[in-house]
C-alpha cells in the first residue's frame, strides 16, 4: 500500500490530522519511569502510545533523541516502531541527506532496519541525495522545504525566486511514485499557502512547529490541507508528551491530544 | 586543544593531507573476515587502522553505514572509534542538520556519546542548527557547501551568487571560535577555488571525491590547501578501503594510502 493511502486510511479511521512527535529525551520523562523500569524511554513511549493511538494520524520518531543515548536508544526506538499498531504511519524524523551510494545506505538503515513508513530528508544535495528513498516506493518521503526554526529563512529564501519554492517545485517532479511530500514550518503561514499552490491537492504537507515553537494553528491547517481539508500532518511533539511529569502524564498527553486534534478539526472543516 | 591544531599537528607528524573514509559496508568488505570473527565491520577496520595509521591525517566514518547494521552496527562504530589512537583526529561524517533542540541532541550524540573530534553537518536550516555544534568548541564543525555529487548544483548554485558562495561567506562568521570548516567535492576544483578564497588562509576545507567519484587531485590540492600547503583534508574511502578483497586486503589499503598520500604531497609542496 502507499504511504499517502496508509495515511488517509488512519486519517479517516481517526478523523484526524495530528501527528505527535515521539521526541523522547530521557531528561525530560516523567522521573518515575527513572527508577522503575530497565527501559524508561521505550515505557515513556508505550504509554504516550496507548493513551493517543485512536486520537492520531502518525506518529513522527526524531532519531536525534535516540541517538543521544547511543546504541541502546536506538533500540528504545526500534521497540517502539514494533509496539506501534501496524495501521499507524510512522515517520522517521530523519532530515538525512548524502552522495548516492551513502543515501542508499540510509534509506536502507531507516526503511529496512528500523521499518519506518516515511522519512524526513534533506534538499542540499539534490536529487540524486532523495532518490534512493525515493526508490522505495510504498514508503513516504518529506523533504525538507521551509523548515519551522528561526535561521529558516538564511538561505531558504535566498534568490529572486526564494530557494523554498524552486525545492518545492522540484518536489513536483520527483512525485513519479506519488510519495514525495515536503516540510514546512507551521511558523511560516504565508510560505505554507504558496507551497500548497505549487504542490497541489494530491501531495502531502508536513507541518511541525505547533505547541512549543508557537506556530499559527488556523492558517497552518486552513492554509496546509488541500480543498478536501484533507493531504496534511500536523505535528507537535513537547506539548503533548511532556503534557504532564507525573504518573498521569498519559492521560495528560491524551488531554492534550485530544484538545489539539479537535482544534485542527474545527479548522479543517470550516475552510 | 583545538581540532585544527590536533589535526595540523598529525598532519606534521604523518606529513599527511590524507584522509581515509572508513565507510565500512558488510556487503563489500573481505569475505573470509565474515566467517571469522564475531564483529567482521570493527575487525575489517582495525586491520585497516593499523595498516595506515602512520599515513593518514583522521579517519572519516560515514554514520549512514553502521547505521544500515543496526544498533549493533553503532556499535561497531563505537569500538573503531575506541580502537583508534588518541593523536589522529576522528571526522564524523554524519551531515546531521535540524532545529536548535534536536540539532543539541545530535551534537550530544555525536561529540559525547561518539567522542568525535569533528562532524560533517547540513547548512539547508541556517545558522541555529549548526551552533549547538560550533558551541563545542574544541570540536570541528564541517559545513557542506559545494558536495561532490553530480546534482550538487541543483540548488547549491542558485542565484545570482550562487547558494554555495554564500554559505561559505556566513561559514567564515560562523567561525567565531576557529572551529568551522568547508566541505567542497573534489569534483569541482573551480568551486574549490573560489571557496579557498573567501575562507582565507586559516579555516580547513575538507575535500572527498577522489577515487571512486574521480575527482582532480591535482587542482583539489592546489587551490584547496591554502599557501602553505596546509588547511586542506583530502579524503578517499572506497579506493582505499577496497582496493583488495582478500585475505591481503589490508596492505592494498596501505599501498593505496602511501601511493594517495605521496602524489598529494607532490602536488602540495609543487605549488
Amino acid at each position: 500500500m502507499k504511504f499517502k493511502d496508509k495515511l488517509n486510511s488512519m486519517s479517516k479511521e481517526n478523523n484526524s490530522l495530528l501527528c505527535i512527535g515521539l521526541d523522547t529525551n530521557i531528561d525530560e520523562i516523567a522521573p518515575f519511569l527513572l527508577r522503575k523500569k530497565d527501559d524508561p524511554v521505550f515505557e515513556f513511549n508505550k504509554q504516550v502510545i496507548d493513551a493517543t493511538k485512536d486520537l492520531v494520524v502518525a506518529y513522527k520518531p526524531n532519531l536525534a533523541f535516540y541517538e543521544a543515548m547511543g546504541p541502546e536508544g536506538l533500540k528504545s526506538l526500534m521497540r517502539t516502531i514494533e509496539y506501534i499498531p501496524t495501521s499507524i504511519p510512522i515517520i522517521g524524523d530523519a532530515k538525512r541527506g548524502d552522495i548516492g551510494n551513502t543515501a542508499r545506505a540510509y534509506a536502507r538503515a531507516v526503511f529496512d532496519v528500523f521499518g519506518f513508513d516515511a522519512v524526513t530528508v534533506n534538499p542540499y544535495m539534490g536529487l540524486d541525495s532523495v532518490k534512493p528513498f525515493l526508490n522505495y516506493e510504498d514508503k513516504g518521503v518529506f523533504v525538507l522545504c521551509r523548515t519551522s526554526n528561526p535561521s529558516a529563512s538564511e538561505f531558504q529564501n535566498i534568490g529572486t525566486k526564494p530557494l523554498y519554492q524552486i525545492v518545492a517545485e522540484h518536489a513536483v517532479k520527483w512525485n513519479v511514485h506519488e510519495n514525495c511530500g515536503l516540510v514546512v514550518g507551521a511558523t511560516w503561514p504565508d510560505e505554507i499557502k504558496k507551497i500548497r499552490t505549487i504542490m497541489g491537492e494530491d501531495m502531502l504537507m508536513l507541518i511541525p512547529g505547533i505547541g512549543a515553537q508557537s506556530g499559527d494553528l488556523e492558517k497552518a491547517v486552513r492554509f496546509g490541507t488541500n480543498s478536501s481539508g484533507d493531504m496534511a500532518i500536523i505535528s507537535s511533539s513537547r506539548s503533548i508528551i511532556y503534557a504532564g511529569k507525573g504518573k498521569d502524564f498519559d492521560r495528560k498527553a491524551r488531554d492534550a491530544a485530544i484538545s489539539l486534534r479537535d482544534k485542527i478539526n474545527q479548522f479543517r472543516y470550516e475552510s
